[in-house]
């Protein structure tokens, strides 16, 4: 019953520095450890059924209105919680991405046809996706910047995605839980389309841009004010604890944190591709939090030895043994993986 | 998008004091605090995937199997995830009970059809429910003690039901959450069957017990590995926050205190049924940690004037205008709902 197909398992990696996970470099800010403990006070009363205070904090943040926001129990519950209001019979995924979409669309008996993202285009997605958006799909998820690889999907093939989503009647949900860490979100985001297109739910998370994943916080965006209301009708009232309701207030004013671990992330980004450039690796041109690069079959296990816990993509749909994605961390941490593996080779 | 159709809602009543949802009268417990502040160290690690730990606690607890346990965010959550593995196409629901079974049975488009409790015989389910019980209905929620009323249904009528359930294939849930509560549970909990009856399954809580509703855990016991291994494939695999594992495993400690509030709440109800008959509102046996009553259509409001929150059962299938619920409190409190009540009758 412990199936664990994810990355971040360190329960049964004790002791081992975590690459597997990917998320603020920083930790979890002490301000919001602060909010959890303060919101102790009240953690006898259920908590607020809607987060309307929350929503409108996530509003302001993302510059959208309060009506737009659905929280979840983590990005994930909301993922999962789309698909039951959707309901689609058949879903596109591009292969290989995140694999909670293809759990959560078999959750609701959706049939999965994967688009497989071509090694020699560097599993980058490209136009000729737009061929394979036909009548008969009714929802397609896209991960952007995908995991594991980093890639991030150019504005205007989005854009043509969205608006070929729309003349078709599919539904298109874009991941952009990992957009907080890449150099220009707002080159990237689909957000000032979700007005326009009904069609059209973005998925963010608390997770990685506070550190703060085991307390379970994310949202979807969504200018489809039925669709949030049948998302909300179809889980129970109280999905989000008084401590993650607590907890994402308190995240949101952490402003200077999140610029610091970008700053953080995209310095040592360029570090890690560098270094596993030199040790011979191939490296993928991720703009993530996180590096995606080709390694020998052993190499899990290997750094395992050396306490050190990297992600095995091996069980992603689409590819095989020897990928890898490593998580972008502190400079330290960072130095000590890249020394592991030079140990390796010697 | 905020409906709120449950007691509970202090977010809307601030500064009043809350009948309105049936919490352990003690409050959080220390223990549990302390165990959340001592989990924030790791909170930047995604919660452990399946909860064994807990659920080893759970079943030490509880004297039943590891395997036979499940663990939700929150009884609701776990409420949810039984209908989608189970996806019932048509229920039989005793009126009045707790709502979230008929919206998680909405929540998979299932027929609700509900068994009406008799205001002559004290909404009491008796033998008639069996001939309730035909082969067109897949799944039937029972409350035990049943919410609003307090009311116990006698274990041999449970057998009964159970056993014509497993000969018609029908699918039984029985909701054990305020069982904690009454004088003797064991004579009461349906547990012993679990092994024998692939189609029982319990609902239990930490929010009433602990009083932790803002923590959001729960779970459910049910013999049948298969079922349980389906609903955890539906549902997200991080569905517990590292918090909520970290308060579960501390709460199972706390012995003295759970029996110290069975204490208080045993002498508190007898205080509140005794002084609400005193004062002409027609009480309800309840046998649970909450009085049911009937009193003027305007009660709801005239406390929360005076800043007590009580449970205006209206909106219960199956109920009308002029019914009531009001938690079992400290006596503190419980004072003060009383003397508030014979302020309005003055």
């Amino acid at each position: 019953m412990e199936k664990h197909i994810h990355g971040g398992d360190v329960y049964h990696h004790q002791g081992c520095i975590d690459f597997s996970a990917n998320c603020n470099p920083l930790g979890t800010p002490e301000g919001i450890k602060k909010a959890i403990i303060e919101s102790l006070d009240h953690i006898g009363d259920y908590p607020q059924v809607g987060c309307a205070p929350l929503k409108e904090a996530i509003a302001e943040y993302e510059h959208t209105k309060p009506e737009q926001v659905i929280c979840g129990n983590g990005a994930a519950e909301v993922i999962f919680s789309l698909c039951r209001a959707v309901n689609p019979k058949k879903a596109l995924v591009p292969a290989p991405t995140f694999a909670e979409y293809q759990q959560a669309l078999y959750s609701v008996d959706c049939e999965v046809e994967y688009f497989p993202l071509e090694k020699a285009k560097q599993f980058a997605l490209d136009e000729s996706f737009l061929q394979a958006l036909t009548p008969d799909v009714d929802i397609i998820f896209l991960c952007n910047p995908n995991n594991p690889t980093g890639l991030l999907v150019e504005k205007p093939l989005l854009e043509k995605i969205l608006d070929r989503c729309q003349q078709l009647g599919i539904f298109m949900a874009v991941d952009e839980c990992f957009l907080d860490f890449v150099e220009a979100p707002e080159a990237y985001t689909l957000k000032e389309h979700l007005e326009s297109h009904q069609n059209l739910f973005l998925f963010k998370a608390f997770t990685k841009r506070y550190a703060m994943a085991g307390v379970r916080l994310g949202y979807g965006l969504c200018g489809n004010r039925a669709l949030l209301e049948k998302m909300e009708s179809m889980s129970q009232p109280w999905n989000v604890s008084s401590i993650a309701q607590a907890a994402g207030l308190a995240a949101l004013k952490e402003k200077e944190y999140v610029e610091e671990g970008r700053r953080i992330i995209f310095e040592e980004l360029a570090y890690l591709k560098k270094e596993l450039t030199e040790l011979g690796y191939p490296v993928y041109p991720s703009q993530a939090n996180y590096v995606f690069f080709e390694g020998p079959e052993n190499l899990y296990d290997q750094l395992e030895q050396k306490k050190i816990l990297i992600r095995d993509c091996s069980n992603y749909t689409g590819l095989s043994k020897g990928y890898y994605r490593v998580a972008v961390k502190n400079h330290q941490d960072n130095q000590q993986l890249i020394r592991a593996l030079r140990e390796l080779q010697k």
